[in-house]
């Protein structure tokens, strides 16, 4: 009797571990070319793409061009069972894989456990981030995304089964030096807390083909008003309209540049909550403050948060759609609800946006969960507490980008919380958190996971630090001095206050080449700040062996030097590898290929470990052999729609050059309607060595802002 | 159109948020004399209390006598929908709550979210712990418990709804200095993601009888054999039989206090993972080798941990009742299968128990997440990763407790894990962490959560800290040195050999008082080592001024200092307060009434905040006013059964004296059929102020092992 309950519940066991879970690949439908996706069980309605609304640009994933399923249709397991959803999928020995969003301290996420939650980063890795994007990429070539609005528990590639064909030897502890705590693992292991799911695999071939492919999908990568990619400073929180006014006018004097300024909360009549109304004390005559600034040449970013107070003139409409719990006292909007999403809109519209104000910085979407709504919160539209909180940050960007497409207008703003499918907003992410070495990690990684990031400065201890932070921001997707509360001014550390202007100014010089890469962000799904290993000639394998040879003292040194998180590609030419405070030399990998030096145009190396000493005055920027990088004057507003700018177009190296200039009004959605231009750039030798370069026409009816054209050929024979 | 939908929207919002969800009286079942229980939606049938067994201390609880429902049920609100099911709890203004599980760095949990999940201490109170038990108490009297194997996120107070009556008051951060992000919340809400669950409410009238209420219907606190209270050593891994029975000798030729050694994972032919048979090279011959221990009066605890080589005898047999994943490569049993713990058992009894081994370390059942099965495996009994992963250390202390009361035999191990119902479970939980101070919040903590902690001494870097540490640990539940790696002896330290010593022998002085308060931890739910907070005249409110009054010159220390975390009860009498490496002075916050050096036994003070600087050879410790400390000869073994031994009873103070002492053969368990003994002790003053003291027989039949008795009036007038 004993023994044939034993074989009856042998024979279950089998069953129950392995009935029918692998994928067949009909189960994979190819929704465009090279992406394919599957439905689990019963998907939630309230998904991540559905929350940001996506439309995939199935152009630019035309043009990247067919490709075959990337993986093992049956090495990939989903099943449902108790209410939830477990997900595999393979890992080979030695696979990389990169992404689950916006990471601060690690870039390989391999080994790593993750419960992907969106809060305000709190100092370690764990899946709590502004975008825990549920998306990673191997450099395999492929990428896997599952688009569900739950707080999904990922292991990346730690667990192990005992029926895997690949299970590790067993290992005695008591006496096998080889033993190991945590055994080598053949899978990525989702549990997603719901009866179902959509799954969807991006393919290669190579790791930036499938990040282009996911930021494709979610509808290409933002591209922002040419003004966005300027200077920006945020102002003190109760600054008047008057102070605004005189420390515009102070930018201008001191030659600094500023293409838009940010009030802070005491823009509002009250704030956390928030009224979405101006405070007629501060600010008298918003229309008038709005122009008065405009005829400086700087636009207006409002701070909010999307809580609402009671004395808000529209609370009374908004509140039967609201959640039980209140944050700071104010009611929270269900925004899964579009009726929730139009009612702020028209308040923003009618108050703000139609008076000539440019964007948004929407603050305390993220968390701590001590400030935000509980997850045992209940809102009006039946879904949970946990999907809003993954999604809020996304239905925030896309009402407002919705709002100023409306207008033809093209906004560029900040964000606390975006998620997978927001590429395509033009939000940046920004945090309290503070380390400079892991706000770098931050951008490597947020370009992996179709979100862009912002380094901000905002106070330093020293001169030095002031300055360094100053570089790097500068070479990120938003220059911003974030000085609500320190009141910091570029200037506010004189023994480096050149340094710091040098720095302002060669951002906007970099505007064309940066207006460039945002555009293929757009159009073609490359990020325009990314990690190296993203790079082409970024030979992992070759590196390492040299960072070994380098760190034999250190025999711990090489697990961590493996991961290159300090520094990064802006575009496709330059890299950047910042000093952090204290430093004065630094180790720099460059990939495979000849790299020059970005400000001598010197010869710098080739695939190897250089060691640099700059000085404080420089962040050490290197340009790839053959590299074209279009740069305008050192102007202190962006050309507006229409204004002509001159070109320098700086050659590096011997190798034929060629870039793609893009350009369009740099304002308005026209460009969504083929008003733009694409310019080819070449240079090239003749027999005698002497370089020639070439612009090409912008084509009939297409933007043509480019004035007079420079060249300069930055490596000398 | 659109305003017909709004309405709609309104009324079915409304009905949403207020259907049907407030608790009524009639729901509430009184289970036991001052227990209500309570089932909302379906319940899952594996929780806490049927993993651990327990069966609830009748007796005891109609002992504490009848009480009221403590809370109104119309303030219990409880609903389940989306599958989850959402607890919540009335909080008044003020109202302090201690317990949730073994924290170690807060005593007070109002104001705090955690996700109660069963984990390593991983250095933050988040839930993520040994013993993360969903059991909590109010200074109002009363304590909440959440039968259930999953993790719950609790918020203690953190969330504010917008229909609450007492919901704080809207306040502009703008203008309002009294701006405060963690607006006050009327409510503990607890997130149970299934669609059911039994819930608990245990009655005061004070905070120490609602933890009475629980440790009783989980069963009694556990009653450990007396030599369970004695010293306890663990020797180095790789140790072999003549190697612990030289270093078994060595305590005893050094005169130091030696009860049970304990063995480490090179005891077994594998480990990590395990087979559970004995390593034939370093053990050639286990019985002759317990004997020889036997023979020096020494028992024998074995190392484990549950994951299960496939070299194991026993392998075939357990392989289908386990996971599908490994740890270490180990199998993983599936503990709630009853024959998955019978073949464990089975092994453990032929190969160990039955030749003599007197408990187990039960290691590795808590995490971390890397080294432990997923939440993604799949058991074969069906229950979820999640709910195994919150049990097993409740199934690992029930079935090797099981198997010993089997042979009428006491047994005291150590445990990683534990949960809410494993008080009865003769356990004391241990970690890796390492931190002094937390250790000693961790011990205050687990008198509010039915279970048992050692802050162990395992290595020092200084002759201090090695004292300061082993003071504490002598007024703890095991009075343990952990060398399996640092190979550390008491006597490790020459500096500090003899205060050490000191300590050690103290410990087996007190071996009667301690046994006596474990004896009221089983029969009467009164935790023996608990925090000031559960003291009866610790008046915090009047310390608290105290506290400020002295913390003039920092205005950020008050809410710190409300906390009382480093002091802590040992049993009714015995106030400890330890002092940390590099202090040598340190406040000790004294209850109303007076108090006495237990040294000394000069007064110390009362209801105030003394300075104490003991110098490094002692721990202070504080007695009350009338305390009786039966205390013993400094042996060094602790008494087996039926060996007599005398006492030399001190008393403190001049207020009357009153003790039970218990006693019964202190290694069976036939304490359960009734055969123990309580004796009273008295002790008064005639007119002239002559103390006297008094014992009481055993009684007929009774276990009697006390010899003489000394009697020490330790206050002088």
């Amino acid at each position: 009797m004993k023994n044939t309950i034993l074989i009856l519940l042998v024979i279950s066991t089998l069953l129950f571990l392995t009935t029918s879970i692998q994928s067949q690949t009909s189960e994979w439908n190819e929704v465009a070319p090279g992406v394919w996706k599957m439905a689990q069980g019963t998907p939630e309605k309230l998904d991540l793409f559905s929350a940001a609304g996506i439309k995939p640009s199935i152009d630019g994933l035309a043009k990247l061009g067919p490709a075959p399923f990337p993986l093992s249709p049956d090495k990939i397991e989903v099943q449902t069972a108790n209410g939830s959803t477990f997900l595999r999928f393979p890992l080979e020995m030695e696979e990389r894989i990169f992404g689950f969003g916006l990471n601060f301290k690690t870039v390989y996420q391999r080994g790593r456990i993750l419960q992907l939650h969106v809060d305000h980063y709190g100092g370690a890795d764990n899946g709590r981030t502004h975008a825990p994007v549920p998306f990673y990429v191997s450099d395999r070539g492929y990428g896997v995304f599952v688009n569900s609005s739950r707080y999904l528990t990922v292991y990346a590639g730690t667990g192990v089964r005992k029926d895997s064909p690949d299970a590790p030897e067993e290992r005695d502890r008591n006496t096998d030096s080889k033993w190991t705590s945590q055994p080598q693992s053949d899978a990525v292991e989702i549990l997603v807390p719901a009866p179902g799911v959509e799954i969807y695999v991006f393919a290669g071939p190579t790791i930036l083909d499938a990040v282009r492919r996911f930021n494709l999908y979610s509808g290409g990568g933002c591209l922002p008003p040419r003004w966005g990619l300027g200077f920006t400073q945020r102002v003190p929180t109760l600054y008047t309209s008057e102070q605004v006014i005189n420390e515009s006018r102070a930018f201008e004097e001191r030659g600094f540049p500023l293409d838009f300024i940010g009030l802070e909360p005491g823009w509002q009549s009250r704030s956390y909550p928030c009224t979405l109304e101006w405070d007629s004390s501060r600010f008298p005559n918003p229309p008038e403050f709005v122009k008065a600034m405009k005829d400086l040449g700087i636009r207006l970013n409002l701070w909010t948060n999307p809580y609402i107070s009671s004395k808000a003139s529209f609370y009374k409409e908004i509140l039967p759609f609201t959640g039980s719990h209140t944050v700071w006292g104010g009611v929270v909007p269900d925004l899964s609800i579009p009726r929730a999403a139009e009612i702020l809109i028209e308040q923003i519209d009618k108050s703000q946006v139609s008076i000539g104000i440019s964007g948004y910085k929407i603050d305390e979407s993220d968390g701590y969960d001590r400030w935000l709504w509980p997850d045992v919160a209940l809102f009006p539209s039946g879904n949970t507490a946990e999907q809003i909180r993954q999604t809020y940050g996304l239905f925030l960007q896309k009402m407002t980008t919705d709002l100023f497409r409306k207008k033809n207008q093209r906004t560029y703003g900040l964000t606390r919380s975006s998620n997978g499918g927001g590429a395509s907003f033009p939000y940046v992410i920004y945090n309290d958190y503070y380390s400079h070495e892991d706000f770098i990690t931050a951008l490597i990684n947020s370009g992996y996971s179709g979100v862009l990031w912002t380094p901000e400065v905002r106070s330093s201890k020293t001169g030095e630090e002031w300055l360094r932070r100053f570089q790097s921001v500068c070479f990120s997707p938003m220059a911003m001095i974030n000085a609500w509360s320190s009141g910091t001014k570029p200037w506010s550390f004189p023994e480096v206050e050149s340094e710091v202007k040098e720095y302002a100014l060669l951002r906007m010089q970099l505007i064309p080449y940066l207006y460039s890469e945002f555009a293929k962000y757009h159009f073609e799904g490359t990020p325009p700040f990314r990690g190296m290993n993203l790079e082409p000639g970024f030979d992992l394998k070759s590196i390492e062996e040299t960072l070994n040879t380098d760190l034999n003292e250190d025999p711990y040194g090489e697990a961590v030097l493996k991961e290159i998180k300090d520094q990064y590609m802006t575009g496709e030419y330059l890299l950047v590898a910042p000093l952090f405070t204290g430093q004065t030399t630094r180790e720099v990998v460059l990939p495979g290929g000849k790299w020059f030096d970005f400000y001598s145009g010197r010869y710098a190396g080739e695939q190897e470990v250089i060691k640099v000493t700059p000085g404080l005055g420089k962040i050490p920027v290197f340009v790839k052999d053959g590299a074209i990088v279009p740069m305008m004057k050192p102007v202190l507003h962006s050309p507006s729609a229409g204004q002509k700018y001159d070109l320098e177009i700086r050659y590096y190296g011997s190798a034929p050059g060629f870039y793609r200039l893009y350009d369009d009004d740099g304002e308005t959605f026209d460009y969504e309607k083929g008003i733009y231009s694409w310019r080819e750039i070449k240079v090239s030798a003749d027999r005698k060595g002497k370089l020639t370069g070439t612009i090409s026409k912008a084509g009939k009816g297409k933007p043509d802002n480019i004035g007079q054209v420079t060249w300069r050929f930055m490596t000398s024979k």
